[in-house]
């Protein structure tokens, strides 16, 4: 794969980079940011980010450079969705189309050849590190719709991704406005096909990991209630004998302070998971 | 003087908050930002930003939040010009009018009236601090134009400000083209009125401190030998007997992953002379 370097930041001991290429999943070209400490790099974790959200809020705002700065673990944050296209509805809300990608794999009239993010995290941007990268571990993590990616990929793929974990994360996509937007207009009116990309459903129908789903999630977090629906994965989760540790944080709400906050728990974390 | 709290986020152990409030320098409304530590605060630094930048960009970039959690040091950035006006030319380009005020006390027909960023900082935002948010003691430090405005600032007020710090500063804007025309614009075609706001020609003029000038510059930084001329400042600083500690940084550039790497060495300076 062709990666264009587009710009490059010396960071603490390392470079914060951000690279193009041609996705040959959304058939658009695709940009992603990266941290990479110097020395060997041995481990990565993809981080996905939010609604409205591109390849550049993680890299910027939370601080991930001086915890990664002098470890052997880089990260990676993809954009959220393919860019540069027309499609009809693709540019008129924040919570559908262009930087709202809800990391499904589209199945519906003009999507489906190109809202692909599912496949492109785990078809085109973990080959990408195995290969253009020479990483040998991988696990995942985001935030909010990325939190709800983080958890499916992770869910259904325990092989692939070494270990899981959100900030607010989107956890039953198919009872909240957000997620019943996005799938009807990704996936259909036919409930039965959203259940492949919902947590809490993937967890009913059997998919779990043996280790823990790490999660925090802020108690003052205006979303809580009507979109991210935390308290469904704690019943679905105690049920399915999925193995969660969901962190209420006091005051705190659905942004960056908060996620910069927590990060350095979920970065060691995952780092442990190596 | 009446503080309208905008937003506030719960950040490590303590607030990043949002404020407007009417300023009656510059006659408009005015924001800023600021991370208060829990617990009694004792002492202020003052960010001055730098082209292009608002109340926003330090408090979501730096990384700052981490590094005054758990002390008595609040932070606080003001935005970088008056808000609101329509003064001829004042939108046309991103180094002058908005966004570039450039902590001048602007002397032209229209500027004179709102662009006063100098007595901004010193005749509000200081008493502000000791008012509102009882500090005792307060330091300055700023990013390229908020270099340079730390740099005069606290030159020209060693009394009031207990140190001064500055990452890529623009150290002699009379000889640089971003200076020469912000001075032409809100000076006039005068040069010595431009001698007050120009930390060369203040050190030559005998304004010095007894303490040193603390000054990060990478030494890839695109702006560095047409409008920073750091070198101009080691010259004069020798020259005037003013210490300074200028470090150049190895493959850092201008922006705020420059900022982000070194950020806790300058705050723990300015904690030191407290």
């Amino acid at each position: 794969m062709d990666l264009r370097l587009k710009k490059s930041h010396v960071t603490f001991e390392g470079k914060t980079q951000f690279f193009e290429h041609d996705s040959q999943v959304t058939k658009t070209p695709m940009s992603f940011s990266t941290y990479t400490p110097n020395g060997e790099v041995k481990n990565a974790i993809i981080w996905l980010s939010g609604l409205t959200c591109n390849e550049e809020n993680f890299i910027t705002k939370a601080g991930a450079q001086k915890e990664l700065s002098g470890t052997s673990t880089m990260i990676i944050c993809p954009d959220t969705s393919p860019r540069g296209l027309s499609l009809i509805g693709e540019h008129e809300a924040y919570d559908f189309g262009s930087g709202a990608g809800f990391y499904v794999n589209a199945t519906t009239e003009g999507y489906k050849d190109h809202y692909r993010m599912y496949d492109y995290i785990l078809e085109e941007i973990v080959p990408l590190l195995k290969k253009q990268f020479s990483v040998q571990k991988i696990s995942i993590m985001g935030h909010s719709m990325g939190g709800h990616g983080a958890l499916i990929l992770g869910i259904k793929n325990p092989n692939i991704f070494s270990s899981v974990s959100a900030f607010s994360p989107i956890v039953n996509p198919s009872f909240c406005p957000w997620g019943v937007k996005a799938f009807n207009g990704y996936l259909g009116e036919e409930r039965e096909s959203w259940k492949e990309y919902d947590t809490c459903e993937l967890l009913k129908n059997g998919f779990t990991r043996k280790d823990t789903l790490f999660i925090d999630q802020g108690n003052a977090d205006e979303f809580l209630k009507e979109q991210l629906l935390t308290g469904n994965l704690e019943a679905t989760a105690t049920d399915s004998g999925q193995s969660v540790n969901i962190r209420y944080q006091d005051g705190h709400d659905h942004s960056y302070y908060f996620i910069q906050t927590f990060l350095k728990d979920h970065l060691d974390f995952h780092m442990l998971s190596f």
